[in-house]
């Protein structure tokens, strides 16, 4: 059992999403970054969170049962629009627009805010980690080896700010159900931040996959 | 420059802040989470992102310049509010409520939900490298050996169901300004992912460490 599911949607469908829920989804971030600096009265603080109880109970007259889970159509496109770094309805992804190059090099622009610090001023080391499994995740896809991360190594060359950076990935070579990929995230001044992936084949996948070998 | 701030505050003002943000980001965090699940119809959502914007205008009305930032008192105790895994005011944060026990064992239980999904069902393998640093670098701490991310390396055994989990991380060594420490997240039955870490003295930090040694 993959957990992965088939559903009919055509691209109007998904560029109906997009234009509902991107700016749906970026107000919440707007929410959560407002939530992290502001410094209005107590009085204000509470007035706005009775405010946000009373749109979350209105939101959640109607919700899914548990997660939004992925689900693909028969063009193989997804819906994963609950990831927590490229999902279009999840306010926790920064989101991070990953796009595939036809080399099978993988490349995001995005920018990091308030949300996103560990030391002051600089990203969470984690959420480097974050993004960057992603990021390998997808080079590995995109070689036409889709994986689950299997070990993943982070060598943390300089901080990272916060702010406008870059990130890129692809896939080096195979062995077996096994996809090598390394990748990194940096700034203006180039990597901060190096990743070493290996990512397996799952076992739901593998029969799927010899048919196209 | 360390970028750290040094701010008076007591322990009084440490609870005011808990009994005032907790609920209100708590509170951001139930929106994002139905941002993932909410099935209401489109009216529903362009309604609710109206009012969302209304708020945050609000909240932005006097606001921090750039990020929260670490500021720490005369005591040692800080105020990590932004920090991603652990922030009081971060609804990106789950939060990871960490624990520092007696012999330097680090620990944490905590759920995570519909946002921190990757594959369905699953958490988001980058998600568990997150709390991971984080646990990591405050065993480190713990340990009396603070430091940044040097390394991390991540080993995923089996999938992390979304839900109830637990985390645990211990610093077993160090040699010159370097703390190794190892950890682990899973669920009921054990871990599902492993780390290794060796997280660096900064240099700011260097003279101000060998006071204690």
């Amino acid at each position: 059992m993959s957990g992965y599911e088939f559903e009919e949607f055509t691209d109007a469908d998904l560029e109906a999403d997009q234009a509902l829920y991107r700016p749906f989804t970026d107000a919440i971030r707007g929410l959560v970054d407002a939530g992290v600096r502001s410094t209005v009265s107590p009085e204000e603080i509470r007035a706005a969170q009775a405010e946000i109880e009373a749109i979350t109970a209105r939101l959640r007259a109607s919700q899914r049962e548990g997660s939004y889970g992925v689900a693909f159509n028969g063009s193989g496109k997804a819906r994963p629009y609950g990831n927590s770094v490229v999902g279009l309805r999840n306010a926790v992804a920064p989101p991070v627009p990953i796009t595939w190059g036809p080399d099978g090099l993988v490349t995001a622009d995005f920018t990091l805010g308030a949300a996103y610090e560990g030391p002051p001023g600089l990203v969470h080391g984690g959420v480097s980690a974050l993004i960057l499994d992603q990021m390998l995740g997808e080079a590995a896809a995109a070689s036409g080896r889709p994986g689950m991360t299997g070990t993943l190594t982070l060598r943390y060359e300089r901080g990272t700010p916060l702010g406008r950076l870059h990130a890129e990935a692809k896939a080096t070579h195979r062995a077996g159900v096994k996809s090598f990929v390394s990748g990194w995230i940096g700034d203006a001044d180039g990597p901060t931040v190096r990743a070493e992936g290996v990512f397996i084949l799952p076992r739901w996948a593998r029969k799927e996959q010899s048919r196209f070998e």
